[in-house]
C-alpha cells in the first residue's frame, strides 16, 4: 500500500483537517501515511477511521525518508513552525491559510527559508475553484479586454463560534483574507499599492469583547489603476454568498452563486424562486478543495511553481494588515510588499 | 386635423376595443374619425373622450369617402359582414380574431372577396410582439439551423367570464387560435398536415355547462416533419404564462415571459425570488398592438401584404376545427387547408 | 476486508458498468467482491483495478453465501435470466433499465418470480436525481396544488452509436423510457391510460438503416385527466438538455438544466451568457447514481420497497410499447397495465 | 384646450428637454402652453410640433397668471436663477438634476427661498422609477430587516461629447449625482457622515485635457453604520449597466438591469445567451420620467412633500463635492451638510 503513492503526513485534525483526510485518502496519487493532531484521542480514533498511523509527535512525520510531503492544517499560530521544520526536512509542504497574524515572524521565516529552496503551497483554495479559476483563464485569453475593476462579495452564512474569533486575527486576517488573495490572482503582476478600509463592528453584545468587524467594505487600486471592491459580512441569512464581477474594456464576466439544485418554483406571490446556495464553504469550495491537491502532486513531482506560493500568503497578510491600519486612520494607505 | 393622415373608424368598443381606440388616437398616422358601437350610450360618452365623431350607423364610415381604413374589434358573428361592406367600399380592413367561427362562412366570404382585391389585416398581435418577431427573424437567419420543434405555452390568468365562455367557439378558436397561428408563422412555408388535441374540461361546477376546456394539449406536424406542441390553460395561480421556445438542428431559442420589475429578493428561505409576470395580454402584448398599426399604415400606404392575412385567419380557423374533431376521434386528424 | 459490508457482485463491465464499479467501491456500506463479463479479459483487466475478483462464470457469484447483491449492467437481453437466478439464489437483485425489451418475457417473469417474495430495484436514475426528487417531495407537500401538467424535456447531445442503435429497441424503449418512469413517479397512484405518439425518422443517411425515430412527442392522460408531454430528441447541439416542469392548480415548478460553472459573460453583442451545461447523463446524474445506491442498501437491510420497482420497469415498458403502436395507427392508443 | 389642466412652461429644449415635452403633451393633466430656449429657431420649430407658443422672453411665462408650473430643463448654470424668478412669481417648479455645480450659491438661493414657502421638485428620475422604489417600499415593509449595505453600479455605455464634459463639473457632479441621491433615498433620515473616493483618469489622448474620472469608487458611512459602495464607468461595451443591491439583517433585493426583449439563445459555445439591456437613460428610465410627472401634479395641486425636493439636490452636490475632496487628501472625508 502506497507504493507509487507519495506518502503524506496530516497535522491537524479539526473540521476541515478531516475534510483534507477525506481528499487525500480519496486522491489517486496520495498515501496518507500518518496523522497528528495535539489531540491525542482524536488522532487515535481517526487513525483507524483513516487506516494510517496516529503519530503523537510531529518529528516521526519529518524524519521518515519515506514521508515526501506536509499537509498542515494545524492552529495558525504553528504554521511558520512546521514549515520550517518541514522545509528543513526536504519536504514539500501544503499549508492552510493564513501563513501567521504576524507579518515580522513571516518575514523572518521568508528570509530562514530563502536558502533552502523551498517548495511550500498555500492553501487558497478560492484560485482552484473551477468557476473562478474559469474566470482567469478568460482573463488571459483577453475575453474581456483590459481588466479594469475586480468587485468580490463575500458573506458568511453566520459568525464563527467566539471562541475561534477571539483569536482569529479579525475579520481581514481570518475572512478576508481570501478574497485579497484571489484579487491578487486576477490583478497578475500589477500590484495593488493602495488599500481603503471601512467597516461595521459587531452589535451583538455577545461578541462585544471580540472587537471585530461585522461588516467591512475595502477598495483597492492598482499600480495601473485598477479598482479593487471587496464586500464581507459575518452573517448572511440566505447562505453563502460568493460572487466575483470582472469588469473589463471589451466586456464583464461574474462567477455566480452557486445551487445543489437547479429547481424554481412559481406561485401567486412569485416567480422563479430558486432554491438555497451551497451551505457553506465546504459544500461551496468541494472541488477546488480535490483540484489543490493535483497542483501538490505536480509540486512533489515537478519543479513547478504552485498557484499560490508562501509569497501569496505574505502579501495577503501584508494586504490584511494595511487594511487594519487604513480602518484606524481612515485614509488610502499605500502598501508595502 | 386628420390632414395627411389616415382616417379611419373604429367598430366595437369593449374592453379590446377602448384600448385599440387609445393607441389610434396616440399614433401619428391616424386620425380616428368615427367610431361605432351597437351600445349608443357607450358610444357617445367615448366620442367625447376620444375628441371623434359616435355614429349609430356603421354605413355612414363605409360611404364616407375620406376614410381609408375600417378597424373592427365588434363580436365575432359581424367580422365577415363588416370586412364584405368595408371591401366593397375599397375600405382598407383591420379585424380582429378570430374572422368567426364558421368556417363555411369564412369560405364563402373568401370566395366574394377573391374578385375584389381585398387589403385585409388580421388581428394576430404576436406576430407583432418584439420578443417573438425577433425569434421569426433569427429564424430566418438561420441563427439555429433547421427548425425541428416549436414549443408554445400559453396560460391565462384566470378564466375570461361564463357569459364570454357560452359564445367564445371553445378554446381551440377563442385562446389557442393565437398559437396555432403563432406556429404557421414560425413554421412559414411549410404548412402543417396533421394535428392531435387532448384536454381535461372545467371541473369547477359554475362552468359545467359551457362543456370547454381548462387545459388543453396539442401536438401538429408539418409536412418537412416539423413538430409543434402547445399547451393552454384557462388558470395560471402565477399570472399569464407565454413562452415559446424553437429547437432546432443547430441551437434554440427562447421567448420568455416578462415582467414589470426585474428586480429579486433573497432570504432565509429561497433565493432569486423575482417579481410577477406583466398581468394579462393587454399588458404583455401593448407594444404588440402598437407595432401592428404600423402593419395597417403600409397597408393603407402601399401594397404590401400584411404580415397577418384573411388567409391567416381562415387557416388558423381550420386548425382549430381541426383540432375539436381530433379531440373527439382521438386520432392524428389530416389538416385540409 | 468487506466485513459488515454488503458484499456484491457486478455483471457488465460497460461504460456505465465501469462508473458503477466506481461508485461501489466508492460506497461506505457495499464490498465489491466479485465482477463479471462477457469480455474475458476486461474482466481480469478491471478486477486488478477494482482489487476485486473477476469472475468467468456468474454462477460463482449466485452460488456465494456471502454475496447479498447481484448488480445487473450487462446487456438488455440478459437481465431477466440474471434476475430470475438472482432471485432464486435469494439475492437483493439491482437491474439497469429497460427490464427487456419483450413484454411477453417479462409478464413470463412476473409470473415466476411473484412465488418468491423477490427484491428488486431498478436503475431508474431519474427518481433519485436530487432536483428531480425534490419536486415529487413538494408535489406531496401540496405546494402547487393540484398536479394538472407533466412537461419533460429530454435531448441528448448526439445520438448513440450505430451498433446500438440496431439493438436498442428504439427511441421509446431506450430513451425515452426514463421520461415515461419519470412521469409516472410524479403522477403517483393516478395512472395514464392513454398515449399518442409522433415523431421523425432519422434523416441522416447513415442512420437510415435503423429506422428509428431522431426526434419524438409524446402526450399521455392519467385517469383523472393529468396531461404529460414528453419532448425527445437524439441530437442536441447545446448540449444534454434536461429540464421537468411541473404545472399545478396553485403553482409551477421546474428543475433546470445544471451547469459545472455558474459563470456568465456580458459582451458588446450579448448578455448573461452562461457557460454549457453538464456533459450527459454520466455528469448529469453522476449524485443520483450514488443515492440509488443507498436505496439498495436499505433493500438489503430492510423490508423496504424501492423507489424503482421491477413493476416500475414494467409498466415503463408497456408505456414504451403503447408509444410504438400509437405512432404506426395515429391514434390516442389506451394503455393496458 | 387646457381648461381644467395644469398650464406649464418648459425651459430647455435639449435631448432631455424635448423628450420631457412629449411626456407633458401625452400627460392627462398637463397643457405646455409655453416652451422657451436660448435657441430661437428650435423654439420657433418646436413649437409647431408641439402646437404650443414659442417664448423668446422667459417673463412671459413668469407673468402669466394662467402658468401654474415652471418645468426647467436649461443648462445647469441657469437653473438657481429661473428657480429663484419662478418660486417669486409663486410658480411652483420641476428642475432637472443637479442645482448648480457651485454650493455656495446654493446655499445663497436656500437662503432666499426660505422665506417663500417654495414648491421645488428635483428630477432625481431614479427616485421614480418602478424597480428601484419597489426597494424602497420593501424596505420600508421591513422585508430585508435592518439595511446594512448599499450597492450601487452605474455605467454608461459611452463618454458624453467632449463639449459636455468641459462644463459638467466632472463625475462626481453630472453622473454619480444620481446614485448619491439614490442612495440617501434608501438609508432615509440616517444620513450619510463620511465618505471615500478614488478613481481612474480618462486614458484616452482625446479626454485628456478634460481632467475627468473614466471609472470612480465611492464608499460611505451613514450615521448608523450602513455602508454604501458606489461604482461607476464612463464607458461598459455591454451596454447601460444599472444596478442596485441592498443587504439587510433578513435577506437582500436586487434591482436587476432590464431589455427590450425577453430572448436568449443556445448554441454550441453558450446557453443562455440574452439580448442587450436598454440602451440609455432615455429608454431605461423612461417610465420614471413619466411617473415623475404624476408627483408634480400633486406639488401642484396639493401641499404634498415631492419624493426629490430642493434639499435632496442640494444634499447630493455636497456629497459630490467631498468626494472630490477625499479624491484629493485620499482621506474618509466627514460630510458637512
Amino acid at each position: 500500500m502506497g507504493k507509487n503513492k507519495i506518502n503524506i503526513a496530516l497535522f491537524g485534525l479539526g473540521r476541515i483537517g478531516q475534510m483534507h483526510a477525506e481528499n487525500l485518502i480519496n486522491h489517486p496519487q496520495f498515501y496518507l501515511k500518518y496523522i497528528f493532531d495535539i489531540d491525542k484521542k482524536l488522532t487515535e480514533k481517526l487513525s483507524k477511521k483513516y487506516n494510517c498511523i496516529g503519530i503523537k509527535n510531529p518529528n516521526i512525520a519529518f524524519r521518515d525518508k519515506n514521508i515526501k510531503s506536509i499537509f498542515i492544517a494545524t492552529s495558525t499560530k504553528t504554521h511558520l513552525r512546521f514549515i520550517e521544520e518541514g522545509v528543513k526536512n526536504k519536504k514539500v509542504i501544503f499549508c492552510e491559510k493564513p501563513l501567521d497574524l504576524d507579518l515580522k515572524k513571516i518575514n523572518q521565516s521568508k528570509k530562514k527559508l530563502a536558502k533552502l529552496n523551498p517548495k511550500i503551497q498555500m492553501g487558497f483554495n478560492r484560485r482552484y475553484d473551477p468557476a473562478h479559476n474559469s474566470l482567469k483563464e478568460k482573463l488571459i485569453k483577453n475575453k474581456i479586454g483590459k481588466l479594469e475593476k475586480i468587485i468580490i462579495t463575500s458573506r458568511d452564512p453566520a459568525p464563527p463560534p467566539l471562541s475561534y474569533l477571539k483569536v482569529s486575527g479579525g475579520i481581514f486576517k481570518d475572512m478576508m483574507i481570501h478574497d485579497f488573495d484571489l484579487a491578487r490572482y486576477y490583478a497578475g503582476s500589477d500590484e495593488f499599492e493602495s488599500i481603503f478600509a471601512t467597516g461595521k463592528y459587531f452589535s451583538d453584545k455577545k461578541y462585544k469583547k471580540v472587537k471585530d468587524l461585522e461588516l467591512a467594505t475595502v477598495v483597492m487600486k492598482t499600480k495601473k489603476g485598477v479598482q479593487c471592491i471587496i464586500t464581507n459580512s459575518r452573517h448572511c441569512s440566505f447562505g453563502y454568498d460568493q460572487r466575483i464581477e470582472l469588469f473589463g474594456s471589451k466586456g464583464m464576466m461574474i462567477s455566480d452563486n452557486q445551487r445543489d439544485l437547479e429547481t424554481s418554483i412559481y406561485s401567486k406571490n412569485s416567480t422563479n424562486n430558486k432554491s438555497l446556495f451551497k451551505t457553506f464553504f465546504i459544500e461551496r469550495y468541494s472541488e477546488a478543495y480535490r483540484i489543490q491537491l493535483d497542483d501538490l502532486v505536480k509540486l512533489c513531482k515537478k519543479n513547478v511553481k504552485p498557484i499560490a506560493t508562501f509569497e501569496d500568503g505574505r502579501k495577503s497578510l501584508i494586504l490584511a494588515e494595511t487594511a487594519k491600519k487604513s480602518l484606524k486612520t481612515k485614509k488610502f494607505e499605500t502598501i508595502n510588499f
